[in-house]
């Protein structure tokens, strides 16, 4: 069968775009070409913000039949945060059936070459992006992200990392040339003289185990690192956030047939309730590449076990702002108010533990006390959360009961100097919605410790007081060390502590933002610039992107004779 | 302190050279720096052959006094395979004083940056390549190799690797700018505008496991991949050989000092008689890195317990050439037969398995049956080694009593092509010289599975007969799969027995050398052109050099504030 797409057309679609991203991952200055407005979507054959909504409307209840051999059975039961039963069924996979086909058409997308494969994986992106706004829906129907979140982090925000991890696949198999012609001089006998040929190979079948919170976000770059790289890529989503990476593999299957390539180089394989499939999926000899996110826990687990393969993770980490002194106190409580508020919390990079000087901080607005600065942090949450409506907007809903049931317990750890509070969503009645709790603790007291040095994932936050900026510092790179961390802020305006807090990121291998009082938080990274975890902390032993994300999925086979 | 080496001084001297290994391993043309004539050498601060031998003379029996701090004991015990004993020692170290001194300059040598640490690194070379007669001997008598291979490739040759993986650690450091401007339009807002700022930060420590055949060949790249970038390195070599990495150490050392860093940041650990300090130190939460070539079992120990460390491993494998046709039979003949009779088989590379149809193969001299190809291989070998000044030459001394002893049991498998004979040498009357031996196996015969699917370390060749080239090719692929395999090779003129060994090459990561009759041998690899081991069969889990061998040495912490 002739391809639709041919290797020409899909070149002078996406080439350009290929470049881009391969230039700013060196300048990493800003760019993207996934548009984060909802009115840009609507023309060139993009689902607008309506089209979008009915496209996953018409989603619901149905099967979503992929076409996958050793399909034996038909699973889900995904209900939405929001309270919504999505209804929806995949295709439940006789591994034994579906690895062996997923290997048939590994030999001529490695054949294709880095290029065509990039190409290919670009068209991919392309479809996903015109689904966006139906992406959006399912992204917020399975995270329980508010639907503007879900909208930009699971879509242009996550087909930026995919395209970002693509430019790096290239990159790195294009640094060794296809041929090389290699002559060494022999004084006045005649030179040796061979031919090389040099072919990037893949490992075998990539493995992706998604999570609750941001599937596609944290999905995509695993997903795109592999295939980029000539891999083919089984996905395993979080059981409560199957559809968005369902509808993926559906797109990404769909393009593979049409370039004439083997659909079944992506798979998805999902699993009855408590069927656990992961671990017996990361242990195969077929599976050599995984990536996954989420629990620390599991995470430990892979590493250990998932011996055959190359095991990526982002686990969980206890994320730290040291709180000193600042130019712009209001800024600086707005802006840490948003990223407490954003989603509950419930994000990998989210701050936890807020270090604050007992004796208070300096601001531009004279001496604050720890209980002003904690009161003021308290008002600004609650200012910026106190009409209902940004509040859904902002908050989301909670995406699972434990997540609840850690919000409940907290107010228990401490004096709370922020309580939570229910808020109701109009238009669903069923959401769990909650504002984030504040508690005070002291970092001099053994007691409190075990409560800020573990990870509370959702809307929870510990206003530690602290003996001194040394004292946050010690803490800091405590806390960084033993638990890990995705993020660190600091609010200072003494260089020297600037300097400490720096020096204990540069050597604990923690990203750090400084004295973020605008529209940029601690919580947010941007693909192509930012890099999302370090790779050298606990919480995650990978960065994305970056070389060392990309380098081992593939292999390099040389092919050398005499010229 | 001043340093008596100044970065400009160092740019100046070396910048071009990293320019053009930058250059080399992307057009992956032929280059070296480093002479492989002895002739080259006695110029401009080098020693020559004489020099070399009187500085290596002044060595024996002394006590190498390397200035660690934390050292409790001097111990030393090398004897030649050519019989002389060495008589130096070396520090032993209380790893609890060590381990902590070599972390106190690293903060100093992140803060160099890639671009200081590359030449430093560069220095260090220089400083080796000028003592290059003095490392020839001190390789010679310790891996038992003939003087010319003892200086060509633990000379020359493992100055190329080392020069090539500080260009491939430089290049990956640099990937990332040092800062970043981000500007992200806000529609008719002001752009968020943030200021970022990227440093590669080293993991810690690492440690080189060296091996007794090559010490400074296989030690080199991961030294100075580890230095590069911004790790200390602790140097653990074989008790057989310790003086090269010695001297590499003392060398390294005092560049540092010049420079102005601190010396610690590479060291030295030898060990007791049967102290085995690998597996202590290997597990120390300080070594974050391994670098370690040897056999099978303790690399797998390597990689499943030293859990806090990145562990590149070379191990062994069962190398293969198949036998089909040829063009050029005498060539391939003396190809083969230099292949077999270099450094006495005691390399990773040294083909063991030639696989060669039972019916015969086709040649420019007519057809050959299995019996005849063997005779005329072990003819051609008896040539090449007759006189016994060039089997010396060749053949250097076998390197310790496990190699004898796999060698005289080899003529117990099967019946023997070639008998190993006793070599004497004259100047050296202590040392055990042996030719290789030759034994005719049947591929098709269950008994014969168990000798020539294991490896044989040293002067052991099997020639197995196999039913067909197909035969070959399944065992080829079985071997791989399952053994792993350092090198490939295949004689064949017909194009699809050729595609076949290419395809199973390719599917299971090995590095292939086809119709080799001339002065380049399977068993020999270029540094910025080849590849040495694939990383990707069970032989070994890196291939030198390529990014994946570099990019997680590192990681990349950023610190971003608004612009």
């Amino acid at each position: 069968m002739a391809a639709e797409l041919t290797a020409h057309q899909l070149i002078d679609r996406h080439r350009p775009t290929l470049d881009q991203a391969l230039e700013t991952i060196r300048t990493r200055a800003y760019w993207s070409p996934h548009p984060e407005h909802p009115k840009a979507y609507g023309e060139n054959g993009s689902l607008d913000t309506a089209a979008g909504k009915a496209a996953f409307d018409a989603l619901l209840g149905t099967r979503l039949d992929l076409g996958q051999p050793g399909t034996d059975d038909w699973v889900g039961g995904e209900v939405s945060p929001y309270g919504v039963e999505l209804g929806v069924t995949y295709p439940h996979a006789d591994v034994d059936v579906l690895l062996p086909a997923m290997r048939a058409g590994q030999k001529a997308w490695r054949d294709a070459g880095p290029e065509l494969r990039a190409m290919v994986c670009l068209e991919i992106l392309k479809r996903i992006s015109d689904r966006t706004m139906e992406f959006a829906q399912a992204v917020m129907h399975t995270s329980g992200q508010a639907f503007m979140m879900a909208f930009q982090a699971g879509g242009p925000h996550a087909q930026d990392r995919g395209l970002e991890a693509v430019a790096y696949a290239y990159a790195e198999q294009v640094r060794t040339p296809d041929t090389a012609e290699w002559t060494k001089p022999q004084g006045k006998r005649d030179p040796l003289a061979l031919t090389k040929r040099f072919t990037p190979v893949p490992r075998g079948i990539g493995l992706v185990i998604g999570c609750n919170t941001f599937p596609t976000w944290n999905g995509y770059p695993g997903l795109f690192a592999s295939l980029a790289t000539g891999n083919a890529v089984l996905v395993k989503p979080h059981p409560r956030a199957v559809l968005p990476l369902a509808l993926t593999v559906q797109a990404a299957r769909a393009v593979l047939a049409e370039a004439g390539f083997d659909p079944n180089l992506v798979a998805l394989a999902t699993e009855r309730p408590g069927e656990g499939i992961a671990k017996t999926l990361a242990t195969r000899p077929e599976i050599r590449i995984i990536d996954y996110t989420g629990s620390t826990s599991f995470g430990d687990w892979l590493e250990a076990n998932a011996r055959q393969a190359q095991v990526f993770t982002e686990k969980a980490g206890v994320n730290t702002v040291i709180v000193e002194s600042t130019d712009d106190y209001q800024g600086m409580l707005s802006n840490l108010a948003f990223s407490l508020s954003l989603y509950s919390g419930q994000m990998c990079t989210t701050p936890q533990n807020l270090l604050i000087p007992r004796e208070g901080i300096r601001t531009d607005q004279g001496a604050k006390s720890y209980d002003e600065v904690t009161a003021d942090l308290a008002r600004a949450v609650d200012g910026l959360l106190g009409d209902d409506a940004r509040a859904n907007a902002l908050l989301g809903a909670i995406v699972n009961p434990d997540v609840k049931a850690r919000l409940e317990a907290a107010a228990g750890l401490g004096e709370v100097a922020l309580a939570s509070r229910e808020v109701t969503n109009p238009d669903f009645p069923d959401a769990v919605v909650r504002t984030p709790v504040i508690v005070k603790l002291d970092g001099a007291k053994p007691d409190d410790e075990a409560a800020y040095t573990s990870e509370c994932f959702g809307p929870v936050s510990f206003a530690v007081a602290v003996d001194s900026a040394d004292h946050a510092v010690r803490l800091l790179r405590h806390s960084i060390r033993e638990k890990g961390a995705m993020t660190v802020g600091a609010y200072t305006n003494d260089t020297q502590v600037e300097e400490a807090v720096r020096e204990v990121c540069l050597e604990e291998a923690a990203q750090l933002s400084l004295n973020l009082t605008g529209g940029v938080y601690v919580n947010q990274t941007a693909a192509f610039s930012d890099f999302h975890g370090s790779g050298g902390n606990p919480a995650a032993n990978a960065a994305l992107c970056d070389g060392a994300f990309v380098a081992n999925r593939f292999r390099v086979v040389e092919v050398r004779r005499e010229a």
